[in-house]
């Protein structure tokens, strides 16, 4: 089936965006990597900076991944722009995953200043691939200021309590006309499977794998979900009904 | 990974066993057996019985899926051991999944003759897999009488409602010692996948392939369900919180 | 509003049955039976024969509340059934509340015992209201049996998880042509509105009103709880909705 | 029990603020209203203006009910302002109901023109009430430039599909100074109950009682269903458990 997933201009044959962010060490994440099938991950470039460490980038290169450079940690519009440039200079991409966190209990983006960086960094030539919480308002707004697509969360980060309001990811996309990215709160595989089945056109995620028990099979786990829940949206499900209903005849008799 | 299905001493490389029902036609049921890619399928013998049709046990033959002959349609433990008995001359094989009806609004199974039915049959040599609700105290019996494996229920057959009772499924799964095989209900993928990750051993479905809108494309979605959420099962999931936690930093910093 | 329950010919102004286990005291067991409001309340006739306890039975009979007394312990159909007789002859009532446990485990009815019990017991005169699980074959076995109530639990007893499987309450319910009384499971005064709003008669509880931090305050609470949960049923909810709606102008408007 | 709600300094005995839009007349509106027991109902003062109908507020004057006037339908902060302008003047109070609306298909607030519209508000002196979506993020920011209360959605206006996300509920009760009122999406009374079980200090509902078959009936019910969950709030539910616990004996044995 070819049934490319498409942002900005770009295609990727998987739908599973990896984050690097919790694993053991790098070969750990190397074969998490692998067994995820992914072509774009997420680095911290916060992180990055403060070290000076290039592992990831290193790894990511070897293995012909993209990355996608991300806010993580920013907690202003100001921030987050200035980080973005950064990424920019250091990367040579200008894709950016734009988080910017409210505070650090719930790691939840701040609408406001989310938004303004949105903006701004469209304005400055960036293709910009937004965090959000799940309000079909602001994904709506975000997607107007130009954003390359939109990335609600189907919980906080970290809690692994998969997709709290399905409803909201619904409404964000019978209104979207760019991809719609499940970002944050994944736990398990049926997590991933249900995102795309909402109609999401990618998932992202980095500790359901990374911290996982065997991240190297959790990732075949979250790869195949994402897959299944694809096809599963394509193939058309059958309605839900509230009696019974009998299977037709086999289709020989 | 080799982690086959073990039912009665036969090891099956597929978790998903399929039923035939509801297909609208003999090649639309083909392609979807085949990319199910399941070894183990169901055929309704009374509907058989009726017609005469053996094009469905000839597809089988022809795709190397092994028959499992189902008693559906029985409404008690009388008919239902007849309609065995006359399933294994048929089609020679000592396996049945037995199903003992209560009545058509509901297609629930009949727990009492459900139980008399499966203790005769298993007193007759025969390999019984049982169609269950999602009773724990039940699903118990039924392998203390001698049952190969329980296929307790998600939802009411045809209903596409998926898990209704997850706690059941769990507490049924962690007091058994033989195959929990989820059986009725499920609607889409991430149905099966979650089927996997509260210990399934496989999951039974028709009717929500054969009458989607591509049967094809959903047994394909099913496929990668079932591996899914076998994979995230063993993997070791990550725990649910309730406040985020930010990932550690990359490993290389 | 006069909207009495009606059990085997007698009508109750309360439709929350009260269970006395659980309690720190009598006097804690007083506060919290007066606060609910109940005018029918279980108790154990197995601790009550072993303990020569009558404590329990003398506060029911100064409060003015109907004893209901249960079989709660006993495993198999003969116990119960003793267990019922004495219980006719100690307190001269020929109601009984029937449970037939499985196992200490889960607490969970033996399907098989207990119908059996029923059936034995109806035709001994009994007026029989048996503890079951939330399968709706059961339950109408339960009924066409000559009980003059069916109570399925909501989830497991003690375990406060709620009612876990509203479609089968609702099935239930939608057969039933005698009073359905959710028993076990409820967890808080939400827990028993939704019973009602499922179109449940009544709610049996106990644990979750002697073991709260302020079981008089929590039986004020459950009290309230059905109360709700009847009136929105009678009342007629309004439909669900994927889109919004406005209200329509103020009616002066 | 002495257990005021107090909002901006003021006590009040109920903790269910009614709405007034969807009555079919003044007449239900009536009999509705004192059937809740409410002592703060919105106003809509758009509605108002354009065809000059004070019937409503003849009659919360009439029953002593306090008016909140509302900013329905108002889509940017300089509309709900200037609305709340006029409604100060025309009504005496300096209490508002805030409510700027995104779109008409989702009737969810834009959380930018929101939060600029409160911080305007208070500065101009007002009492200030956001209706607001369920982000805790902007939950703490309405409260931090000074509303009195922050009522986030339960799900979107009339759709009646109640609590979509309990979790971000209770992150919002969690971290909150100021009362929190659960505000749209109630369809039911036991959704009230879980509202103020979740810790909410009230509910706000329209469509669900005067809409439904029975308002006045209704209203009953949701008035008992806000007094269930508080009381259930402040009783302390027991734990969930997997696994079932019998209760302990009878106090008296």
């Amino acid at each position: 089936m070819d049934d490319p997933l498409i942002i900005g201009g770009r295609e990727f044959g998987s739908r599973l965006v990896m984050g690097t962010g919790g694993a053991a060490n790098l070969a750990v994440l190397e074969r998490a990597l692998v067994s995820s099938g992914t072509e774009l991950t997420t680095v911290a470039m916060r992180r990055m900076d403060s070290s000076g460490g290039t592992g990831v980038l290193e790894l990511l290169r070897r293995l012909g991944i993209e990355p996608l450079p991300n806010t993580a940690g920013c907690r202003g519009a100001a921030e987050a722009v200035l980080t973005a440039r950064l990424a920019r200079e250091a990367l040579g991409t200008s894709w950016v995953k734009l988080e910017v966190i409210a505070d650090d209990r719930t790691l939840l983006p701040d609408p406001v200043e989310l938004l303004d960086a949105a903006e701004r960094l469209v304005d400055d030539g960036f293709t910009v691939l937004p965090y959000t919480n799940d309000d079909p308002v602001l994904a709506l707004r975000l997607e107007q200021v130009g954003c390359a697509a939109v990335m609600p969360l189907g919980s906080p980060i970290g809690t692994g309590l998969g997709i709290r309001n399905p409803h909201n990811i619904e409404l964000i996309v019978s209104r979207a006309s760019v991809p719609v990215i499940l970002d944050a709160g994944i736990g398990t595989a049926s997590d991933a499977a249900l995102a795309m089945e909402l109609g999401c056109s990618a998932v992202l995620l980095a500790t359901a794998v990374t911290r996982a028990q065997d991240p190297e099979r959790m990732a075949a786990a979250m790869r195949a979900g994402v897959e299944a829940g694809r096809l599963a949206r394509l193939a058309g499900r059958i309605p839900r009904r509230f009696w019974a209903e009998a299977s037709s005849p086999d289709p020989d008799v």
